[in-house]
């Protein structure tokens, strides 16, 4: 019989509680063994008098260790008291299994390795992309390669917002409101519409790729709370929609790292992405690009991982290289290579502007009065590495030529 | 050490040879380990003498369990002689890694039951999408799941040749030519073109998926010989392209499996599926549905799979779920639902069989002479199910109103 205590019974705790029982034959069959949950640990007991679980709750994380527990499913989100109780949990040498993107985003590293001094595992795939294998299949299937590069979409609040924006014209306040009635929003979105959630995510996924850990912090994050309709319009006559796009390559020993609204090609893996799907692009030095996709999150999803990762443990699986390493990577912000970027100018001296944008870059294509329809705004599309662009942007600003501006990178096929 | 016998040395095999090389650290970092290739058997030595592994090549089998060897994989394809020596190596207590889909849809079963006797492990990553990681990520991410239906595209010769149909207006003889001049169809392309090789890939997977042993030619099987530019123009008319799709799906207790041309949506994720590139995508009652693509052959894709296997081997992983069960499934090969048929009929009374087809089917759509461009055939989009449309369209050709047709599910989303 192994115990298993879930931490957490929201969403993501009563799909895994479903899933533990409706495949409680694969275990009796396959491994002779048979899982059972001991104890459940909520916040408001009040909330789950009538649960069919009831006898399991406790709001008193005490009871948890009293009983016999073999494994730890931390479902709960945030770091406090997560945190606490997870290394709480790898200190009583129970294995732990969680969904909690935030907490292996800042702590994984240290939990690891309290993991491995401690003879137990952690383990943690629904915490990127939530039902899509990918750290399973990016640690052990690729593992002959060297991973050249990541591109993902990771993040399905966003993905509704921008599909609003672009296909019923709506303003980013009125979609983010519908996304938010929806309940597909939270109340304080700025996790997700400011691209933390999605940095989070790649930090892991990078820190796996490229075996090094990688501070989230440290990559240049950029949300979609500025983007509009008329960005939309530039893409589409180009054949691309925008996606906040989550990118991070190895460059020497060092890596890029971003999170930030990308034109991507409309009929691209990544181009027809939406919703609640994720997807995961892993270029490999020997396999070439892969990808992997489906839904990043809801309650089933989240718990098939969840799932799978507790069967790992009962069948004792080495975890060899799913790791996050000790040393940290330098993460760089400015894309090297020349690329395209519609940059959007907000000034009172178009013209001035204009000419200046001109004379600093060789292909410049500015949109017309007509097209951009606002008289205090230049848009156009140059080509060029970010450095000098913002290096000639900055200027022009601090010149009081612009109040401001912002720029979104045309990246094309992926 | 652990030592390493080649049985094969061609494009896999050297794929294969190279990641060993280049992933010498892995194996002495993480694992302080040696791999090394003991011995690598070939058929014609006289090819490879001055080959820089020259001194390990040999032309007999002997020579191979002659040396102290952990792992034998498997590069030769085909039956014969593999099936033999396989056999040979599982009951000699040696690991197998191989990369054959032949193999594993033949024999898989028994392979796998032989390398249970003997306490060793059979693994077979790369027989089904060359460099995408799926057999695992099915059978160990996915467990908590009931697999509910597979659609995938696993061939590239096929992609390539219809890919020139639609976009240059070629005869399917010529782009089967220009696919054996690029060397991306082999001299007999009747694996590829008939469905055969989609087939057994296809088995492998349901195999896995449903947990049944799934006989190949068990299930409807059709080529993409007939295929025509006409077969796009209706397709291109509603945002259709047509690839070789293959599907399975769990009916009760029994499955519906087949490979056969379909007309997808241009912009889903098996509509953008190109060349050597495939795609799978698996549906699971948790999960949903989620997507794995990438290159399903070549050296280092196929290498990449085949490496990772080792890596499994090497660091003793369990296989409890990469199974192929004893007790074999029945195989349904009509689609049950009511769908849309292009059907195309080779006729001189086209008056007659229109009126006909037209009485039968409550929704028809029958293409213009002008459009069709030939007085002897008939084409119509028909809704039913498909053994209805079968036995209408039967016993019109049998009442010798009509010579022969073909028809082409129309399938849409996928």
């Amino acid at each position: 019989m192994i115990s298993i205590a879930m931490l957490g019974y929201g969403v993501v705790g009563s799909g895994v509680a479903e899933l533990i029982n409706t495949n409680r034959g694969i275990f009796k069959n396959s491994m002779d063994q048979e899982l059972s949950i001991s104890s459940i640990l909520v916040r408001n007991l009040e909330k789950y008098k009538d649960n069919k679980n009831n006898r399991l709750i406790t709001n008193d994380i005490e009871d948890i260790f009293k009983n016999k527990v073999d494994i730890v499913v931390e479902a709960m989100g945030g770091l406090d008291p997560s945190y606490e109780y997870v290394k709480r949990s790898l200190k009583n040498k129970k294995h732990v299994v969680t969904a909690n993107k935030d907490l292996i985003a800042e702590h994984g590293n240290e939990l690891l390795s309290i993991a491995r001094e401690n003879g137990v595992k952690l383990y943690f795939e629904a915490a990127v992309g939530g039902g899509i294998p990918i750290l399973k299949p990016l640690a052990e299937c690729l593992l002959g390669n060297k991973i050249e590069n990541i591109k993902a979409v990771l993040n399905g609040t966003t993905n509704f917002i921008l599909s609003k924006i672009e296909k019923e014209n709506m303003s980013y306040n009125e979609a983010l409101k519908l996304a938010q009635d929806y309940g597909y929003a939270e109340a304080n979105p700025e996790s997700d519409v400011m691209g933390y959630d999605s940095a989070r995510k790649l930090a892991i996924l990078s820190s796996i790729a490229f075996n090094k850990k990688v501070h989230w912090k440290d990559m240049f994050i950029e949300g979609i709370t500025d983007i509009d309709y008329k960005d939309f319009l530039v893409a589409k006559d180009k054949g691309y929609t925008i996606k906040l796009l989550c990118m991070s390559n190895k460059v020497n020993d060092d890596m890029y790292g971003s999170v930030r609204p990308v034109m991507v090609k409309k009929n691209s893996t990544l181009g027809i992405i939406e919703n609640e799907n994720n997807a995961i692009l892993v270029k490999g030095n020997a396999v070439g690009e892969v990808s992997f996709c489906g839904k990043g999150a809801g309650m089933l999803p989240t718990a098939s991982s969840v799932f799978a990762d507790i069967v790992d443990v009962v069948t004792n699986k080495s975890s060899l290289f799913m790791n996050i390493a000790d040393d940290e990577i330098k993460v760089d912000t400015l894309i090297e290579e020349e690329k395209e970027w519609l940059i959007r100018i907000k000034t009172d001296k178009r013209i001035d502007v204009m000419n200046k944008i001109s004379d600093k870059f060789s292909n410049t294509y500015v949109y017309s009065n007509n097209f951009v329809n606002d008289e205090s705004e230049l848009m156009a599309i140059v080509k060029g590495k970010e450095k000098n662009i913002n290096e000639i942007l900055n200027e022009i600003v601090k010149k009081e030529e612009a109040d401001s501006y912002r720029k979104i990178l045309i990246m094309g096929e992926v």
